[in-house]
C-alpha cells in the first residue's frame, strides 16, 4: 500500500495538475508543486492543497512520487533539462494526452534508480488555470494505465493506488500504442470534426435555428489551440490514418444519398445505431 | 384570435402528432386524428387527447386546422389519395423536416379554398410511437413557418399562436430555401457525420475507454432509418453541398496536420471556438 509519508510532486498546477493536488491533499499526503507561474503556486498554497512550492524544478528531489501535468512539448523539455533532479527510487508519472512519442523520449532522458509510468485520466475540461480545479471531474472517470513490457509492476499497482484514492471509476491498462490509436480514434478525430464542422460554415443565422444535437456534436469546438496541435503532432500517423477512414466512410455514404440507395443508408444507419447503443449500456 | 371552437384534425398520431394532439386537447381545443394504427388511436383516446380517430380519412372533412405529421414520403402519398378531403376554409399545416419538395408536391394536390403553411417543430427525439408524447419537449423549443410569396398572411399568425399555444420558444419565419439550407447543415449533415463515424470503427474496445465528448457527438447515430432516408433523399442537392463542403474542411485540416503546420491548425481552432461560442451566448 502507498505509504502515508509518501510526498507527491505535481509538475504544472493548472487544471489537471491543480485537481491533483487538491485530491491528493484532501487525501492527507503531502503535495510539493513546481510551476513557473507564481500565481498558481500562490494560489495552491492559499487553498492549502500543496506544503510548498518554487518555480525551481530542483525541489522534485524531496518528492516520491512525481507526477507531470505539463502540456506534452513542456513534460519533453523539462524531462530533458531537469530529469537529473528526479531521486533515485522515486516513481515519474505524467498525463499527456498522447504516449509513444512522450515515454520513448522520457526513457532517454530518465536517470538510473528511478521508475516512469505513464497515465492518463479522462478528466479533460474546455478550461485552463488551478482556478477551476475540481476533484468532481475524477470521481467515476476513466484512468488510463500505459504499460510497456518494461514497465515494472510496483509502478503499476502504485499509480492505481493513486488513481483509486483520487475516485477515478474503471482503471485500464493498455499499451502505448493501444493509447495512442483508442485517443486518434475517440478523441482526436472527433476534435477534427468539430472544428472543421464549424469552419464549414460561416452563417450567422445558424445560431438562431440551432437545436441540442448540433450544440452537443460541436461543444468540443471550443478547444485549447495550445494544447492540441501538440497532441495531434505527437501523434499524426494515426491521426491522418484515421482523418482518411472517417473521410472515406462520409464519402461511402455520398454515394448511397447520389444514388438513391436507401437501402445501403438503412444498413449503415443500422450499424451505427447498434454500436451506439453498446456505448449507453456500460 | 385562434377560435376557441377550433376543431383541429390530427394525421398520424406518432411522437409528434401524439404531442400536438395532448397540447391542444390541454389547451382545451377539440382533437381528431386519422392513424392506420387502430392502437395509437386508442391511446388517445383513453388519454383523453382525442375526441375522435378513426383510419378513415374522410373525418378530415370536419377540421378547421389539419396538422400532418406523417413522414414525409407517407404524407406526400396522403395528399394524393386524400387532399380532396379537406373543406374549403380550412388550414392544412405539417411538420415534415424538409421544406422544397413537400411543399411544392402539396400545391399540385391542395382543393381550392383550403389554404396551406408547412411547419417544422424543432422537437425530435429518438423515439417513436404516441407513448413517448411529451409536451414537455416543445416548451421554448424552436418553431419554424415556412413563408413563401403566395403565403396568406392569415394562416401565417393562425400557425404562430398554435405555435404559442403549444409553449414553443423563438418562432421564426423563413422561406422553404433557407429552412432547407439551414437543415441540410444542422441536422442532416451533422447525422451523417455521426452514422459515418460510428461506421469508421468496429473495434468492440473503444466503449471501455469512451468519455463524454464522444458520447455527446454520436448521440444522432441512433437514428430511425425509416424517417432519414427520406428527408435525405428529398434535400439531396443541398445535401450534397454540405457533405463536400464539410469533407473539404476535413481535407484542409488534414493538409495542416500533414504539414506540422502548428499556426494554421490554431487559426482554424480560434474560428472554431469563436464560432461556437455564439451558441450559447443567446
Amino acid at each position: 500500500m502507498l505509504r502515508k509519508d509518501t510526498v507527491f510532486g505535481v509538475i504544472g498546477l493548472g487544471l489537471i495538475g491543480g485537481t491533483f493536488a487538491k485530491g491528493l491533499h484532501e487525501a492527507g499526503y503531502t503535495v510539493y508543486a513546481v510551476d513557473i507561474d507564481e500565481a498558481a503556486i500562490a494560489y495552491g498554497k492559499t487553498k492549502g492543497w500543496i506544503t510548498m512550492g518554487s518555480s525551481d524544478p530542483s525541489l522534485v528531489q524531496e518528492c516520491d512520487i512525481v507526477i507531470s501535468a505539463l502540456y506534452p512539448d513542456a513534460f519533453l523539455k523539462w524531462i530533458t533539462e531537469n530529469g537529473r533532479y528526479l531521486k533515485p527510487g522515486s516513481l515519474l508519472s505524467d498525463v499527456s494526452g498522447v504516449k509513444r512519442s512522450v515515454i520513448s523520449h522520457v526513457k532517454e532522458h530518465l536517470p538510473s534508480g528511478v521508475q516512469y509510468l505513464s497515465c492518463h485520466p479522462m478528466a479533460g475540461r474546455e478550461f485552463r488555470g488551478i482556478a477551476y480545479a475540481d476533484t468532481e471531474r475524477f470521481h467515476g472517470a476513466n484512468f488510463l494505465l500505459v504499460s510497456e513490457e518494461d514497465t515494472p509492476a510496483d509502478a503499476l499497482e502504485t499509480m492505481r493506488q493513486v488513481a483509486e484514492i483520487l475516485g477515478f471509476g474503471r482503471i485500464s491498462t493498455l499499451s502505448a500504442e493501444q493509447h495512442d490509436r483508442m485517443i486518434g480514434f475517440l478523441s482526436q478525430l472527433t476534435h477534427v470534426i468539430a472544428v472543421a464542422l464549424m469552419n464549414a460554415s460561416s452563417d450567422p443565422d445558424l445560431v438562431r435555428y440551432t437545436g441540442d444535437s448540433f450544440r452537443d456534436l460541436t461543444r468540443i469546438a471550443l478547444i485549447n489551440e495550445e494544447l492540441w496541435p501538440q497532441l495531434f503532432l505527437l501523434n499524426k500517423d494515426i491521426l491522418l490514418e484515421e482523418i482518411d477512414g472517417f473521410v472515406k466512410e462520409m464519402m461511402e455514404f455520398r454515394t448511397l444519398l447520389e444514388n438513391d440507395d436507401t437501402a445501403g443508408m438503412q444498413e449503415k444507419m443500422r450499424i451505427s445505431g447498434m454500436r451506439r447503443k453498446e456505448f449507453d449500456k456500460r
